[in-house]
């Protein structure tokens, strides 16, 4: 396996040399464009890894299946479900159409970012401190690991930037689609974003979901099956923004990426695998990660269709 | 005149009872719909009313024609029109669609929300009440009254609600459309929509379009030529909402309306016309005052076609 | 006027010279590119001219204005607008979209190609060629022209490559929105965007609409004054395709542009205008046509507005 | 797994009462709501059915598959591609809007009316009879069924009202999407939706793909593996229409469906499963059919997730 890894980096190398670290969120741009890392986790809790898998990163996007995760725990699926959609999208992952032209203002899927802040806003909590103190206990619960915390100068980056995410929000907020003020939504969510993982962590979490929510490590549950089992359908359907049907066609695993760098993947039964590099593709994905993940799930036979 | 303006009142009521205040702002759902009015002044300055013509109502989208008209003596048409386009829209006033559809940002003209508040971000000022200052300095002077000011509870009440346009501006924010920060620019536009007048300043205001920018009662020159026609021109393609084809083929006046109720209209070269009525249609028209154009222009042969 | 209209063509040439004639038909591609002309008809049937004035082109959209005032006589305004909308729209004009993000697939209006050909299903007539001839009967009448007919090669080319067209055709078949058998409708429809004109017919036509009906040289009401009117409206509302509002600013005129280069513009009360210049901007309008009228309407005053 | 069958049906009949067949093709709508069958195929070819498992349907868009497999056999991966998007849609099957405002009109997939029209227009062959010939074959050989043939009725009743899908096609064809001439691709298109078989035969057909492209019968290679795998993927993303995120979190299983009220399913490794109930959903799913396949599924924990 040890090999393998290195020679999925050695074959995703070259196509990170081709993308560019996000350029809309300032202190993202500021990233080195040469790292790739790779790590794997089985069902036992064994780890193997290759490359930049230690260097930390912001979750951005592979926190939204944490968040709704914990969400859907918070609140029941019927009422997450009530106020958003379980449907892929054709449309970019910031785009605000079709909250206006679908007969409801319901976001699309979980997934997106309209979507996705308003899941945030379903965390239970007393406050936004209370709030982020449960989600991030719960990321470090997924990804065994007690010293997770978030960026403050990513977070108040996308705070300062963040236009387009506040229009989302205050569009949902009109119909009714989010709950509580509009401001601390906002706060929760770009703190959210910055949550800072490694691909290890990563790799830990989607072991997690390849084991319908049982920890490789301890054991224990921590997150009921049919959980487990719909957020690895999300990361099928609409995990890879708008590039998600190729990615199911070309690696065939369920997978979350985030304009950090990170992807999250899970082989039901068999291992998850974490990956980093900040070089994205055109559509926001991880440029040389989808290569990485293309090879080992092509020499593994890890596709699930 | 006066006979005339009797009996177009008596013909719009019917109409009036048929429509409702404005909804989504709270404040303006409290208005008595059964209120109808209408005042005119001719290019002599003289003035002729009827109806309820001096009960005070919010100008909201009213105010649109005097904000754009003193971005562009601030600014020059050039820069305002490289913010926002010229074209009409089929789309509501509040739609955020064309500006993610459309190649650029750009809302499609200043008489929508989006346009409007881009505008708004374009008068010249220090600081928000230095802006609001000079903008209801120069309203004072279009309606010859030096009594406006505005609604604190109705800019209360849309400061509180107003999500979609917190959703239009910062949108338009993450294009570069509008200047400043997204709060302030919000604080000067909620309060620009509540600025209080009567039908008889709407119809005064009418009457300094009417004569190309010249005040009927001093003489004064308080808007250029060219300004005055443009403005005039947009009152045509999209003065009345998504409505502004139909109201062009049947009453055939440069009109603009607004939530509040009021309609502000000029012939040119002859009177400018001023109603308030706050029952609106389903378009966001006041109800009985389209009617009561409808009929003084069909009366006095008033259409520009 | 003779001397104006001089200086009007030597305006309007170095804007000629930076468009190009309509590409997307094959057979108006060969136009000449540096052919530019106007006519002018007064209110009295006198009629100026300079430049191309006698070349012949296919009026392609100009007809448009003829076929809903035929069709509107025919099947009464009532019929006409519960089939087609009268709101201008923002987007280009052989857009689908509207038709299905709208409650109803109803074109906007009638200036649009859908809305034109919904029109056309509506002109009378027992076959094709009956509701052909009665048509160009009636443009003959709006022309003073007995010769006028259709270019066949145009049609043809049209006819072949008339794919969106057809588009159009069956979404709004399939909406009930048009009468009769979609191929029938379109056969009409390119035979009528073939009817040949030059600038002096499109200038006695503008006379027509200036004289809310009248002809100029017999005296004859050819159209009554309430439709005159109703398509002037048109005109300056959704004239120009995408540009009618910018065109609204700077010429103020009710006109009708169409890709074979042709525009007919009234002054009401004062003018018809037609003018002539193949080359097309990027909206698809007369791009030295459009400097023309704009020279004209500047010296003589002539806007509505 | 006989008595499995029985169940599922029984839990599957009250939500068909629910349902109701397709209205919008005249021909569809005559078909008798309570029917509801089922049959299994396992890697073996040992065959299990239940209910009306042996009424005859047409395939309508469970066709597509069959269609797309062939023209990637027929014209490679890379071409077909060149033409049809891999990404899945929020918007209805028969949705126009996004071939106007993505950057090119490539239908976003090819599960989707306008991408299978695309498709059809792949498959090689000297004219129609032939095209269709081949494409019968490749059924019967997927449905081990050298019987099966198209409804003329039905294939009549949909070219006479088959507008939108006109529509579609001229579309396209003006961005030189679809090969061919539209009329011929039409002709081609509703033949193939016409297609008829019965439960039994969509088992086959799924267990072929579960199987991944070997028939479980004579152990011939079909459908080479990649291809087999593709069309999965499609299955998932975009097999059941705008609901196909939510089937997969709900059933977890590869799957398209047709308006004739058929569902073909494949069990990676495990099974093919067909189901029919002309009875649909508001999405165009078979109503009891879905509720048949959700049964299944649990029971014999199917879900790739």
């Amino acid at each position: 396996m040890k090999n393998l890894l290195i020679d999925a980096i050695n074959f995703g190398l070259p196509y990170a040399y081709e993308g560019k670290p996000a350029a809309y969120i300032p202190e993202l741009s500021k990233m080195n464009p040469k790292h790739l890392g790779v790590a794997v986790v089985s069902m036992k809790g064994e780890m193997w890894y290759s490359g930049d898998s230690e260097v930390r990163f912001t979750m951005q996007s592979t926190s939204k299946i944490a968040a709704l995760m914990l969400a859907i725990m918070d609140r029941g699926e019927q009422y997450v479900f009530s106020k958003v959609g379980m449907e892929p999208t054709g449309d970019p992952f910031n785009s605000i159409i079709k909250l206006e032209t679908m007969k409801s203002a319901k976001p699309l899927n979980p997934m997106i970012n309209a979507g996705a802040i308003a899941v945030n806003s379903f965390i239970a909590g007393a406050n936004i401190e209370d709030k982020l103190n449960r989600l991030i206990s719960f990321i470090r619960k997924l990804c065994h690991n007690d010293k997770i915390w978030f960026n403050e100068a990513v977070y108040k980056s996308e705070n300062t930037t963040g236009y387009r995410n506040r229009a989302l929000a205050n569009f949902m907020k009109d119909a009714n689609i989010i709950d509580g003020e509009v401001e601390d939504v906002l706060q929760l969510y770009f703190r959210q974003c910055a949550i800072e993982v490694n691909a290890m962590d990563l790799a830990m979490m989607g072991a997690v979901l390849a084991g319908d929510g049982k920890s490789p490590v301890t054991g224990e549950i921590l997150i009921p099956k049919n959980i487990a089992r719909l957020v690895k359908t999300f990361m099928v359907t609409c995990g890879m923004y708008d590039a998600s049907g190729e990615f199911a066609v070309r690696v065939g695993l369920p997978s979350k990426s985030g304009v950090g760098g990170g992807i999250v993947a899970a082989a039901p039964g068999k291992m998850g695998i974490g990956v980093f590099g900040p070089a994205l593709d055109s559509k926001g994905n991880s440029a040389g990660g989808i290569k990485v993940l293309e090879y080992i799930s092509s020499k593994l036979d890890l596709s699930i269709f």
